[in-house]
């Protein structure tokens, strides 16, 4: 892991951008010293790690005390895309003008995201917890389909926050029941690209015995600030 | 409205019984001076108001800065029963040992007593707002069905969180379109009175552009103590 830049911003948290091989991530720490909470934040493949909300996001998580990292996955954010990807984009842009289902397509594209994303997540915690000022427990936070494999597979992980605004693979449908850990699942109402059946059978299929789910009026990009603090607020119960 | 005993908690809040009328009721109110937003606390039949869980509820919320008040509305708590709501509680014992449907009886059941408590709320809310201690904005808390006509007639309520755990009568299935209010829709994913689907589209009929649902996994009364907390903050970002 390699440290590329670093700035200290004015509410006292520390950012960095490093990369480790290929992956290119970011890493946002509060002023405390000593090793604090972790937490993975992992946006899907429709928005690069630096775009504004989840910087917002990332830095209120420092500020309120985790240590807060995200990477740009394979096929993901500003990361390269294989001409598999670049097919698979083309054929979802192409099924959406036309008005055609697309659940075929995004099985295919997202679940390949997830088969790639995991491991490159699983490398980068481990870089992470090799730092001093980053501790544990670890949460999860953010892209849903990425979040129940990682889970699944990775007993490090001890809380997570799930955004449900996104296709599920059918793997991790049936994965999700395998879940046990604490679970915050965040809904948007009216999201225009998920169905909320399908988003409220997810939430009803995870094996957590502590799961709650959130759901607020409004489209995709419309949740409400709060949600991020009572994010924070979820990961206290769970992660200190 | 006469008060008719007082009590100091070891919290700093003061806790006093009144009566009103028929009306008997316990007013929250925090250690700090000066009129402080009022929240209205409803139980629905089943519970007196002096109910562990209620009171402790309460408690937080006036430790939290509200004045919180509640009442055994008519039919309700250790009220008299009526001929008819004896006739209908027997009617609907014996139609649940039966494991016969028992939604027609609690559509005349629940409708009576919302008709009954709406008027005995809008009378304890006017001898409240007498009160120097207690100023506005007013929320309400509690019993869905009669929040829902509360709201719809009364002006003065702000913002309200329901707790979706009784049957909700049809003309209040119907009001809750015209609610406009900032909303928090508490649910129990398992609750086993309560039919998941009708919470949920309950949930989507109010017009509320500000609404929020929250729900925990158990049943009716497993609802995890930090949703108290998430109340407190809901009321604060309408009521402060």
């Amino acid at each position: 892991m390699r440290f590329t830049s670093e700035q200290r911003l004015d509410d006292g948290v520390l950012e960095r951008e490093f990369t480790l091989g290929e992956i290119p991530g970011t890493l946002w720490t509060p002023e405390s010293a000593g090793p604090v909470p972790l937490i993975l934040m992992a946006h899907n493949n429709g928005l690069p790690k630096g775009a504004d909300r989840l910087v917002a996001r990332a830095r209120h998580g420092a500020a309120y005390g985790y240590a807060v990292a995200t990477i740009d996955a394979a096929g993901c954010g500003d990361r390269p895309l294989s001409p598999a990807d670049e097919q698979a984009r083309a054929d979802l842009r192409r099924a959406m003008r036309a008005g055609e289902p697309v659940d075929e397509i995004l099985e295919s594209l997202v679940g390949s995201l997830v088969e790639r994303a995991v491991p490159e997540w699983r490398i980068t915690l481990d870089a992470l917890l090799t730092l001093p000022e980053v501790g544990g427990p670890v949460g999860y936070s953010g892209w849903t389909a990425v979040g129940i494999r990682l889970a699944a597979v990775e007993p490090r992980i001890a809380a997570a926050g799930f955004f449900a605004g996104g296709y599920v693979p059918h793997a991790q449908r049936e994965e999700a029941r395998q879940i046990t850990i604490p679970l915050l699942f965040l809904l948007q109402w009216d999201d225009e690209g998920n169905p909320r059946q399908r988003a409220l059978d997810l939430f009803d299929a995870f094996g957590s015995k502590a799961k709650t789910l959130h759901a607020n009026v409004g489209g995709h990009t419309g949740t409400p600030w709060f949600e991020v603090e009572d994010g924070n607020r979820f990961f206290a119960r769970h992660l200190t």
